[in-house]
């Protein structure tokens, strides 16, 4: 039995841990922190009825009377800066999906745990269709330089293109061999049409009311196309990768950076 | 038996509408006219075998001798206005599927066939698929104001968007009632990557290797929405047009410009 | 300003409906009514904040006192005929969702409006796009009798094919002109490949997590298809729905049934 | 310069490989062999102009006369087998795209690659996009134990599912670990609606005008989609793979079947 603490229990994303490991067979929730929620069930938080677990603000108290093996953080920076320092102090592995974190604490971060010899895992995308899309990517760029991006998202976003969106395109443009696809001419009757440019791979942002996060990686060749695509409608899509997160840092002796690196190594 | 002329015989499209014609029940191919290859079976240029029918470079005594009901026309603005005045001046319906006829001459060619009493057809599209998704798109626009449209044409197609992009995007500006959908405020990290805008109406043109000439055109509402798409892989998607468009002049006493208009009134 | 009232109103769908009319311009919400829930501010209820509206059970005082225009219904068979025949004795227009209502039950609530000359609607699909997708499926068929569905819903919908495919395939197969598109001889190596057929319409149903409601409907022709597709990722897919209805049967004379009959006549 | 040369050139993909060896830098197209084509030019047959290379019947004298490297074979199973014997016999490695050649012979020809050290390759499916969808798919079935298969072809195709839609089924019940996903039950309303099952693997055959190749391979997962889609408009879309092919088999000393394994080992 894994024995699981949760911080930032009462935050969006920390509900659905709490949910997901609690459904999860081999799996035990024993603790949950967010000092907002002192004192409240953890499970009435969570909308699933109520766990008899009370939220708690005394994380370093909590991992160690509950004899934790793994704690989940999906908090601000600075909280899951410190949060992870105590949980290594006290032997428990990371799982953060926290996004943010300055690269120079990630660093610190990692010397711990390799002194430590203790696993750990920082990953800005739990969603696992979202990492094997960008890994598939990729490879298909070796075989097809000729590839253009399309995500979709709710109307409501602000920004274009999508985080995700860039990171595949630099991803693309670095396993791309012998240097970007050529350039044609073009004739633009209307200007953006063709889309924004990131090292040669044409990203096209679709902004519109029902459209929840999706992405289409387009690679053409000769006569055919290969099309890779993600939809997610719901943040519980990133319950599976932190539960295969959960059982995986058990077996490492180091922190990883990418739930790409726990899964293809 | 609807007796056929084919103007442009031998040309890319001519020699679709000779095959087409040629497997139509209840349709005959009588003549076929194109300057530079008289003499020639029409049946090997098309290449479906022998048809023991010459290529002549006389419309005016084809038409005649043969009797003939209909004549479909690909070839260039210039011929096509003489050819269909000739086809008239028979008394025979013309079919044209020629694009960059000027506006003076048409509405010249209307004059003549409202004077005789000719039903004729002038179309700058005749794929079926294509002219039902523009005329869905500007019914949808009435009820999803929020609408982006995806256009994927082969890497060496020189300008974007495509025709059929700017005039389904016209149909749908002209349809809206109420204006153009809100403008959201946007970071645009990526210059272009929201695409063309055409009168409140964004455009994306994706140009890569294997792909033909398809179009998306999607509307969003709240929590759904409705995509309509057309793939044409080939000439041949515009035959059932030219077909049905030979059937449908034979009812006609005016010409008609534009496929939808003989579907749709 | 149309002054609604909401029977089911603590219901999935009743809750939608309190959202949707509460931030509508130019409709007021003035009565609640859900047997079950009396008492509870219903602005609570809809997770909207307190609306200083409490819920009641007794319908036909509600509707008295409010001097309602139209009442909303999304409960269940029995209750709702009840509810309608109470809105039609108070003068007020029914809009109703539920679903299952015998066949002689609206032919007698029809009796009813037309003789106070009052107008309602009964429809089984609130969402325009599935609407819009139906209506351009028939239109479509008459010019593409080749034609597949297919639809993606959930894994735990126990039913195969959706209600939506199976009234879809029965609108084409009207549609369809000179009977359906011809059998091929076929070689299925594996039982059910090539889908269920209606009428001579295939449809294949998709079962995965992931999915909420969606359906394609494919067209087939020489070098092209064309496919409409609709997709719905949440309840409030039905509001635009509800809300346009609610502004139509003011205009109405009789009881409508089906959302498409008051769009499309 | 790699040296190369054609059987079956007159075939329908013969011609293909004569125009993409033709104009692939760094690549002769040396000879050309097809029995009932003899003394025609091979350049004239591919419909690319005359090459003054003219088509002979007796390969030996051919591959030795041209000091040739690599020899490209798209015939018949048992032509196929007697002309990699034949090039074996002469040092020049086999490029074969030849389906159906038994599995015993298959095995005699490895044989004499391991003893003369020559590399060679026997694949059944050239397109690129293909083996890498495939290849992607067992990967994803890893972590998407959830998953269905929909193929599209034209209505001329006689069998369904395609054979590449049932080597995916094999490759992802093979890769999923813990046996295939869990079975719900289902209300069929119409016999076949879900598709055909090959292992737990759900595979939905659609056939319409229009259609060319084409497979989509869906996996669910909580909230989330992942979906790889290969589309393919001709026969051109085998040629990259024939190149990588003849590239990669001078590095090789064994026979190797199937173009995945020459790509990812």
């Amino acid at each position: 039995m894994i024995r699981v603490v949760v911080t930032g229990a009462a935050g969006r994303m920390g509900r659905e841990v709490v949910k997901a490991v609690s459904r999860t067979p081999g799996m035990q929730l024993v603790g949950a922190v967010d000092p907002g929620h002192t004192g409240q069930d953890v499970g009435l938080l969570a909308g699933i009825g109520p766990l008899g677990l009370m939220v708690r603000d005394d994380l370093a108290n909590v991992l160690r009377e509950t004899e934790a093996s793994v704690m989940v953080d999906f908090t601000t920076p600075h909280a899951a800066v410190a949060n992870i320092k105590t949980a290594l102090a006290c032997g428990v592995r990371p799982v953060v999906g926290t996004t943010g974190i300055p690269q120079e604490e990630i660093e610190e971060l990692k010397k711990i745990c390799r002194e430590k010899r203790l696993g750990g895992l920082i990953a800005p995308n739990f969603a696992l269709g979202a990492v094997l899309m960008m890994h598939f990517a990729g490879i298909a760029a070796r075989y097809f330089p000729d590839v253009e991006i399309i995500e979709y998202h709710h109307h409501q976003k602000l920004d274009a293109p999508s985080g995700t969106a860039l990171q595949t395109a630099e991803i693309i443009a670095r396993s791309r061999q012998g240097g970007p696809a050529e350039d044609r001419t073009e004739v633009e009757k209307l200007d953006g049409a063709r889309g924004g440019n990131l090292e040669g791979v044409r990203i096209h942002s679709i902004r519109l009311p029902g459209f929840v996060a999706h992405q289409e990686v387009i690679f053409g060749g000769l006569g055919q196309t290969l099309t890779i695509r993600h939809d997610s409608t719901s943040r519980e899509s990133f319950m599976p990768g932190v539960i295969m997160a959960i059982k995986k840092v058990l077996e490492l002796e180091e922190l990883v950076y990418g739930l790409d690196k726990l899964i293809f190594g």
